[in-house]
């Protein structure tokens, strides 16, 4: 791609791209700033890397408008934009090497149940076990070695990675994207302690429904209801090795980072932000748009919608940092103690 | 079902079940009492939700003795028992809908090495890999994709679902269930440092044991002893994500949930509860009976059976209860340092 | 075999192996010095082992040279080194019976894409699929149900086990282990927040490189990167369920303990040992030598070559002892606060 055709790229989805310097050179590929050589394209975003404009072989970097570039021309041309990281990202998906999950068209190795509904435009891998009465939408990929029990349903544009497991009834939105070796709709944890010390198991009725434009990661695992379904709404990104147990909801847009777990029957609100290895005690809720900070042990419900979460058992950051603040603190209190006795002591004496 | 069939049944297994209502009406499905419709069957455990039944829809509910009903009929009928939970438990599962995880058979697909013995009624799906010597005991379903190594071994009535990997020599009970995605004796994590500060790898040539009526969920891994045995004791209760490490015995009727971790050579006692990411250094003991609580880390041995146990290094939860509320009186306290070190001063320039 | 060559095959790896005894008895296992048998092979390293040596029926135990044992000659014969531990571990891998992952040779069920290159003594399992233009080494070993996607690299004498994912252009360097159900380069967790609150997926355009010597356990995941390269060093040691998210360096013969999850952009030094269930902040750097304890949360980089990190945020070992005794002694604090202020009223009052 040439700048120009770079520009007029960019042009289709952000406002005002201005474009400074040579627009004929060819960009052949996307760089780090600090790495990036000669037919290269980067971005600033942070005050923290302009320093490398100066020594960046880049032949284009992406920057924000008030960004001086005047020095820096004609050795790299230069993208002005509102939103420099986003430009980058959209500009990366010209870039991205066409990535085979599975060759268009039904394996002649994969396995199909009967009655099973498939739609236009389908891939689906070797060995992949498609259980009968399912539904694939169109555009539809599944990976190789994937399992489907029987009654699951997969809307349009759908991908499905290697070795997904997906339990009977599962119902899959469209332009969803599930990652290796996840399982969705196991049974859920649920067992009844009886009188002799041991457990009879809860039968888990229930399914997972998962919404549109979700993106699960890499052997997470989310499981089915006891009754009626456990919710993943439209949007929820989630990392590797997750754990959302039944009867969970999750709220639109949430984002939940790797081995985060959470467990059952809880409500996560919209637009949240789960850190890495949080936990969730059973049965409670969460107000949209909180952040949960990373390995936060959360053991009761928060409501107020915006804050951010911390320690174990969580607390407002606020409160947090004050008590973690305390904590550094303690050796100067104790110190502080030591001398106040002395000095009682002498005064009482005296 | 109609309602008196529902009484039978449930009278086969609990004592004094006492009908209250209509008993002829048909019951076709169960509901949380909150959403519960007409056909529908339900039930009350907890007094808070008490309050549902002047507004519930459903048909039945299941309640204590204790509760009184009179005013909520005809409109619903009553089943009274002393344990309304497991009394819904046990009826739940008369409405499960079948789920096939293998058909009935050998797929012709699986691939079967020498020596393997099987069973009566066995299920075995598409592209499992039965490995030489294997014994597959009666009734026994093996999900697709599901790898066993040679010389495994797999009690009656025994259900592997899909993508499940039991490496050699692991010795599986009966009634177990095994989800989808976890592994079964993978090598133990041990490495000898070397004086140029490299691992040489320790063989690891022990097996798996897993007792009869286990349950592990999904994407979990046990580890093989390096000499001997990584024992999980009859009736113990696995959730997903759950890593069991070499050389660990856990007692019978111990339950362990999601993402909880414990460390080699670890003996936990029986009828143990074990919150979810909790974590365990390697080579301690808990005796029986321990309530160990989520995201606890537990650094040495309790050996006092019946303890409950929280925090990180893990401590009783009494005290561990009383250091969390010191901590959140630290301002308090600092206030108070404060003051006395003011009128200290005062008194000792007076 | 018998005594005298397990004294022969050790005289390979260590210098001085003095034998104490009777040296024709055949010894047909190994075993712990507690329980050890007749004809079975044992050791001891640590001291409060020594006591054993008095009731073992072994017939062969491993000693350092340090430790006297005429006293239990002739039941027992010694063989006397300077590491008995290392010893041991090279004598366990005489005793290992061979495991077999695949047979020797392509199975006829695997399915291998084109412009596919296979080095010689090669075992590919049942269903494996590899894809197009792959490179397997030789004397490589591909487990039942592992998916390579297409242009991936498999050096010499590496071993994935079953039902093991890598993704399109993953690099495995020579004598790579990979256990069951690993996912190696699915997409790195990136997602640019849209100003109407959705999320835009970052393409992961980069690949994952493992060194030589590498072993990877049983459901972890190792993510690619965005751009460039996740880097896992030589020699690394990675446990099961381990999360290394994109754009990573970890440094050569690092250890990381199960379930430990490390956020992306982090760099790891060479040979620092990671506890489990330990997590990483993204972007941040760890010197070389750095022990990091189970359950630990690392906020921020760590410079200082060997030093030891514990808590939530991390602290170096020393500070964060004393601050976790310092909490142990908040009541005793307390304690002497409120005297004092009893006491200092007192003294005003009078």
């Amino acid at each position: 791609m040439t700048i120009l055709e770079i520009r007029d790229y960019l042009q289709k989805f952000f406002d005002s791209v201005e474009l400074v310097g040579e627009d004929g050179r060819q960009v052949s590929a996307p760089a780090k700033i600090e790495s990036a050589k000669i037919g290269e394209v980067s971005f600033v975003a942070n005050e923290k890397y302009v320093k490398f404009l100066a020594s960046t072989q880049a032949s284009l970097v992406i920057v924000h408008h008030s960004v001086p570039v005047d020095e820096f021309i004609p050795k790299t041309s230069f993208l002005k934009v509102k939103d420099p990281y986003s430009a980058f990202v959209f500009l990366l998906q010209k870039f991205v090497q066409p990535r085979v999950i599975a060759s268009m068209g039904i394996a002649s190795s994969a396995s199909i149940g009967e009655g099973v509904t498939i739609g236009e435009g389908v891939s689906i891998g070797d060995y992949a076990v498609i259980g009968d009465r399912c539904t694939i939408g169109n555009n539809c990929i599944v990976g190789a070695h994937t399992v489907l029990l029987h009654d699951v349903v997969m809307g349009d544009d759908t991908t499905l990675f290697p070795s997904v497991t997906c339990y009977d009834g599962t119902r899959i939105g469209k332009r969803v994207v599930i990652h290796a070796g996840s399982v969705i709709g196991a049974d859920g944890f649920g067992f009844a302690p009886q009188s002799d010390g041991t457990y009879v198991k809860i039968p888990q009725m229930g399914i997972v429904e998962i919404g549109d434009d979700v993106e699960i990661g890499a052997n997470s695992t989310i499981d089915r209801a006891t009754m009626g379904s456990t919710v993943i709404g439209r949007g929820v990104k989630i990392d590797n090795l997750v754990q959302i147990a039944h009867n969970c909801t999750i709220g639109e847009d949430t984002v939940i980072a790797s081995q985060a777990g959470i467990s059952g029957s809880v409500t996560v609100g919209r637009h949240c932000l789960i850190g890495g290895q949080a936990g969730f005690a059973g049965h409670l809720e969460l107000a949209d748009n909180i952040q949960v900070a990373a390995k936060t042990g959360i053991s009761k419900s928060f409501l107020q919608p915006g804050i951010a979460l911390r320690g174990t058992p969580a607390q407002p950051m606020r409160d947090q940092l004050k008590e973690e603040a305390m904590l550094r603190n303690l050796g100067a209190m104790r110190e502080k103690l030591v001398r106040l006795e002395a000095e009682l002591n002498k005064l009482s004496k005296s």
